[in-house]
Formats: C-alpha cells, sequence, structure tokens
C-alpha cells in the first residue's frame, strides 16, 4: 500500500524524519506538551496522500484542521490548495507550533497555513461568533472533541454548503470496537450521535485507525432524472 | 466499518439480495457467463457508498464504469449524479444488462444508467475515436485490461482534465503481495507502470481488494503562495 502510493514531498519527508527525531521527553521535561507524545501520531504517508488527492478534487478554499502536531497533514493538503486555500490548524501546544513552522518553512505552500495556538473548542467557537466558514474540516485532536466539534460544524454551520468533515481516529483507538477500552465510551457515544442524523450521509474508510467521511446527505443523494 | 457507513438505498438492498439468490449456475449452464460468477463480486455497501460520497464531492457529469455485473456499483454512483449526469458502464455479458436492468429499474436514479455490451477495450476505442470524454473512470472488469484502460484515459485522454481513475481490485485479488499468485505479473506490470509515470498522481485506499485512486499530478500538486 506505501509501495503503490505517491512519494510524498521533500518537506513531508522532513516533516517525518523530524518527527520521528525530535526529543519528545525533553518537550515533556520542559513543560511543552502534557504527556510524552508518540512520533506515530502524525498522519503519516497514505493518509497524507489520500488527503492531498481528495482536497485536489474537492477544491476547498478554506480548510480547518483540528490537531496540528507537527505539521505533515497540514501541509499534505495545503500542497493541494490553490494559491489563495488556506490551511487553519488549531493546536493546543505553542511549543508544536513553533517546530511544525520550522519543519515546514523550506515549502512554498507553507504560506497557506496558519496555525491557532488554544484548546480547539474555544477557538471553533470564536469562529463561529465571527460567522466564519470552511469547506472541509479534518479533526484530528482531542478525541473528547469529536462529539461538539461535528455539533458545531452541522448545527451551526461552521461546515459551508457542500463541505465535509473528515474524522482521524473514527475507531478511536480501537476504541470503537473494543468494549474493555478507555475509549469506548465516547466511541459510541459519537457514532450514536452521528447515526441519529438522517441528514448525515458517512462512510468509514478503513485506513489507519479509521477516517470517517461525513456530509450532509442533500449534497450526496441527488434528485433523480 | 459496516456499523458506521450510512444504509444503502432500497434499491441497492434489492440488487445485493438479487446478487446472492441468483442463480449463477444456471446462467452458467446456459452459456451466459463463461464461468460461475461468485456474488460477492459486487462492490458492495462500504465501497458502494464510498463511491457515492465521492461522486457527490467530485461532481462528474460522465462516469465510464469498466464492469458492470448487477448494477451495484452503477447505481451507487448514479444516487449522487446530478439529473443530467450519467454512468456509462461496459459489459461483456448481455445477460447481465438484462439482469442488472431488471434490478435497478425501481430506482429513479436508473435512467442515469447506460450499458454498453461487448468487450471493453473495443467499446473504449471507439469511444476515443468519437472523441468521448469521461470525467471519472471505475476500473471493475478484467483486470488483464487495467494496463490499457490506464494508458487510454491518460495517454488518449478519454478521461477529462481534471478526472479521476479509480482502479478496484487493485490488490489484483490478492495477487499484487502474493508472488505465487497467479494475478502476480500482470498485478506488477500495472504496478510498474503507473510508478513510471512522474505525471500521475495515485493513492492506494486500502478497502476490499484496494482501490487505487489515480489523478494528473498537474491537478493534484498546485501552485504555492
Ligand atoms: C494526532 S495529533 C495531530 C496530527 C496531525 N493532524 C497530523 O496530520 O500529523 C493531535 C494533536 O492535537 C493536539 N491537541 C490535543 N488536544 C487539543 C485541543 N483541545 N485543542 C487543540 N489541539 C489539541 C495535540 O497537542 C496534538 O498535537
Ligand atoms: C467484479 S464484476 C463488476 C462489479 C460491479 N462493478 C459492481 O460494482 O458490482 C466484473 C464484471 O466485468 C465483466 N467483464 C469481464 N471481462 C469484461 C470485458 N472484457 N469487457 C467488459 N466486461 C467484462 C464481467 O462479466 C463482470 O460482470
Amino acid at each position: 500500500t506505501g509501495e503503490a502510493t505517491s512519494d510524498h514531498s521533500k518537506t513531508l519527508a522532513k516533516i517525518e524524519h523530524g518527527t520521528y527525531h525530535h526529543d519528545w521527553q525533553g518537550f515533556y521535561d520542559q513543560g511543552k506538551i502534557p504527556w510524552v507524545y508518540r512520533p506515530t501520531m502524525f498522519s503519516g504517508r497514505l493518509e497524507g496522500q489520500f488527503l492531498k488527492s481528495l482536497v485536489s478534487i474537492h477544491k476547498p478554499k478554506r480548510i480547518l484542521e483540528v490537531g496540528l502536531f507537527t505539521g505533515y497533514g497540514a501541509l499534505s493538503m495545503a500542497e493541494a490548495l490553490p494559491a489563495d486555500g488556506e490551511v487553519v490548524s488549531l493546536e493546543i501546544c505553542e511549543s508544536l507550533k513553533t517546530l511544525a513552522e520550522e519543519l515546514c518553512k523550506e515549502s512554498h505552500h507553507a504560506k497557506k497555513i496558519r496555525v491557532e495556538v488554544g484548546p480547539a473548542m474555544e477557538t471553533v467557537k470564536r469562529f463561529v461568533a465571527a460567522g466564519e466558514k470552511f469547506d472541509m474540516m479534518f479533526l484530528d485532536g482531542d478525541k473528547k472533541d469529536y462529539l461538539n466539534l461535528v455539533k458545531v460544524a452541522f448545527d451551526e454551520n461552521l461546515l459551508s454548503e457542500d463541505g465535509t468533515v473528515l474524522v482521524d481516529n473514527a475507531y478511536f483507538i480501537g476504541g470503537a470496537y473494543n468494549p474493555d477500552h478507555p475509549n469506548h465510551s465516547i466511541a459510541m457515544e459519537f457514532l450514536k450521535e452521528v447515526k441519529s442524523r438522517p441528514q448525515l450521509h458517512y462512510v468509514m474508510l478503513p485506513m489507519n485507525d479509521g477516517i470517517m467521511m461525513i456530509r450532509r446527505m442533500k449534497d450526496v443523494e441527488r434528485e433523480a432524472a
């Protein structure tokens, strides 16, 4: 599957390398991250190239990413955006904004990425109040926020008409199918909420820890001939 | 994954049921199909809903499907097409055109499907000669045709600008990763050809037997800011 997917750009390779070789223990010891992050948290080549291809098809002008980490997902999507497109990425740790910007800086596409530091739900509420809209949302931050983010997307229309929400780790790191997993109850609550809404269309892509692709049913099911 | 994907339409459920309960042995005995087809050959719910969601994002006007079988994939895509959209589906067995049309007929979206009976490569060559174009291609017929279909799509531009080719069974029923498999050499030849073309961007989606999503690199990698 890796072999049968296009290679990533030089800068994405640099982010991958930088993520694996970063001193996460040191970051934690300095109080810059809440626990010792695993480098494997980044979305990776297959998912990155899938996002890139999908962005090139979808043609969003503005993308909201929740959870920047080292910038791999943000840059993968930015590479497929037009010059005036934008990825707004939310990240709770200031130090990761600095690290991601450092790792991305050699790419000309980095200018399309804007990072907002702070707890995602707070930033998102500010965006709603300001009437901001996004054509695509990539949820990849705190799993406990997923349910509220989906509500904000569809009930408060943070997601524009014909937009798409992509939910990463939609198996909740295994919690969706393992009843003993600490994430099991939030996974079930999330799934129940999505399934309870006939106005949503959703597909679970079996890639990595699951990517759920959610759109408004009226944008998917079209008029008959 | 099935649980976490939208339900399919009544007519798609009818096709699924009709596919499982059809007398394939009888069809074979009457010389209508070249061997006893397995009902599991149809694309199925997850893939069908993925195609449907992707079509709703991509907004192709014309889709070419290679390999109709009982019409499940064709109708899944047709449901997401606008009223003036079209799925042209190629099928070598006349009897399957009849069966699929019978199974699809209750759906109002069935009018968007046109079936062309005959060997796919011959039909495709006629299309190229007539200057026809497709915005999306879903390859799901004879695996030996894949390589030539990709060449026709990109070298003879049967695929329109900004179009996408989706290759089903891109693991070649396991042949891609099993060197003893009878499909191994055609799988390797196909992959080698795709990888040898820097003007193509490709992603292998790990769904069912693999779906490869191929686009022109210039349509995926966009201008920098
Ligand atoms: C799985 S990583 C994101 C990976 C990234 N999207 C990529 O493609 O490589 C999750 C990130 O979300 C951040 N995060 C966690 N809770 C958050 C919150 N409440 N608000 C904003 N960011 C948060 C973490 O600091 C971490 O960097
Ligand atoms: C895997 S099935 C297609 C499944 C269908 N696309 C779906 O979504 O359910 C393959 C079909 O391709 C047809 N086929 C095989 N060789 C062909 C050829 N050379 N030209 C056209 N159709 C062909 C078979 O008869 C069979 O119905």
